[in-house]
């Protein structure tokens, strides 16, 4: 069996704690890594800390294969993502001579102030995630891709990162939604759980319109056992659709 | 200066990670804990894994005043945050009284099977958290709230928690929103952020209709210090659209 490729989400951002902005990327992040093959293991919401944010990343990165970090690399007091990244990982900042160049030529030579200098400001050694929204860049530094908050620019630099990741064996899935309560399906689905130790089995209750609904999801690497899987959730269901 | 009361969020769920469920619990807490003047210092996600849970658990008991969990307090095999806050703590799990009649008196007697008997299985010594929408209880256990994942039952579950908890001064905000750019800002919101120690200045730009926006946040507990940021934020945004 292939060694697991695993992954952590790291949103760095006081404005998500504060309440002020609901987080939509961890889970643009977290579907695209599945698709990709790729288990998300952790996700966390940390503040404008410094050293918050270099103990996090030091453990993330040594815990998982990869990291995806968002916000705080624009050119603002509060923007510290580089600088915390660069000691998390004893590398000097610099003025990345790309960066540079790229920053100079979008803002123009005469408006290219000192605070959008500091956007040019990355890590020694780290690689750059080019951002086709607003020209300052992400970066790669380890296995940490640091990307924008804003999530059009996460998106965009999110895609560039994936295409260079392998991926793993993409995970399937297979759901089984019905209106049988979960504490009636409980017994049969732990057995199922047993039969197929290979796949993982979620019962996922859900609230529609006032009604309690379940969706039995089969999550694996294995068509052919999903598929037998999926059957008997379907004979589960049906056992009780007949009484 | 009285001292802080801080917070951690802990949402337990594979469902997460794997993409398929956005989570909104986070930021409903979030902004609840703001509103109360508690500080919400770090959320997690993490998986349905009983050894991520208890350490996952046991550190952020002993790093926060409150921890406030959501998910895996249903009846199916894979709801297992009960049996890992119990070991957490190393207190039993035992089948909680006033839990089993209100789950007897909801399902009635003769459908009160053994699955539906096993949300009434709660560690020694925590307090239940009532679930006015399906019955099953949430519980306290020493600072963690343990708390159902549907978002519907999991608010009402943390109207009830919020009534026992002691706030702390209320956090204020001041927000002034510009189109000037952000890097055009940052030299004087830095300087701002030093006038105000006390306070915190964020810099939270926004893409609306392709326009690049920016919200200019200071946040902190005296109404007086936050009327004299925002006129200083004002004033810098003024000194732009002038020009």
């Amino acid at each position: 069996m292939a060694s697991l490729i695993t992954a952590a989400v790291l949103v760095i951002g006081n404005e998500i704690l504060s309440g002020r902005t609901h987080d939509t990327n961890t889970h643009t992040i977290a579907a695209r890594l599945g698709e990709k093959g790729i288990v998300l293991r952790e996700a966390r919401v940390i503040p404008d800390d410094h050293d918050v944010i270099i103990s996090t990343v030091r453990f993330l990165s040594g815990a998982f294969t990869h990291v995806f970090s968002t916000g705080g690399i624009g050119p603002t007091h509060d923007d510290i993502t580089a600088e915390c990244m660069a000691q998390a990982f004893d590398a000097p900042l610099h003025t990345h001579p790309d960066a540079f160049r790229i920053l100079e030529a979008h803002y123009g030579a005469d408006q290219f102030t000192q605070a959008r200098q500091k956007m040019a400001l990355i890590p020694k050694g780290a690689a750059l995630i080019p951002n086709p929204v607003s020209a300052a860049p992400g970066f790669i530094i380890r296995n940490v891709y640091v990307m924008a908050g804003i999530p059009k620019i996460m998106v965009a630099m999110l895609d560039h990162v994936m295409t260079g990741i392998a991926g793993g064996p993409p995970v399937l899935s297979r759901t089984v939604t019905t209106s049988v309560g979960e504490s009636y399906l409980a017994q049969g689905l732990g057995h199922i759980q047993a039969d197929f130790p290979d796949l993982s089995i979620g019962s996922y209750p859900h609230m529609r319109d006032g009604k309690v609904g379940v969706a039995l999801v089969a999550r694996g690497t294995d068509a052919t056992r999903l598929d037998a899987a999926e059957e008997s959730l379907n004979q589960l269901v049906a056992s009780f659709n007949l009484r």
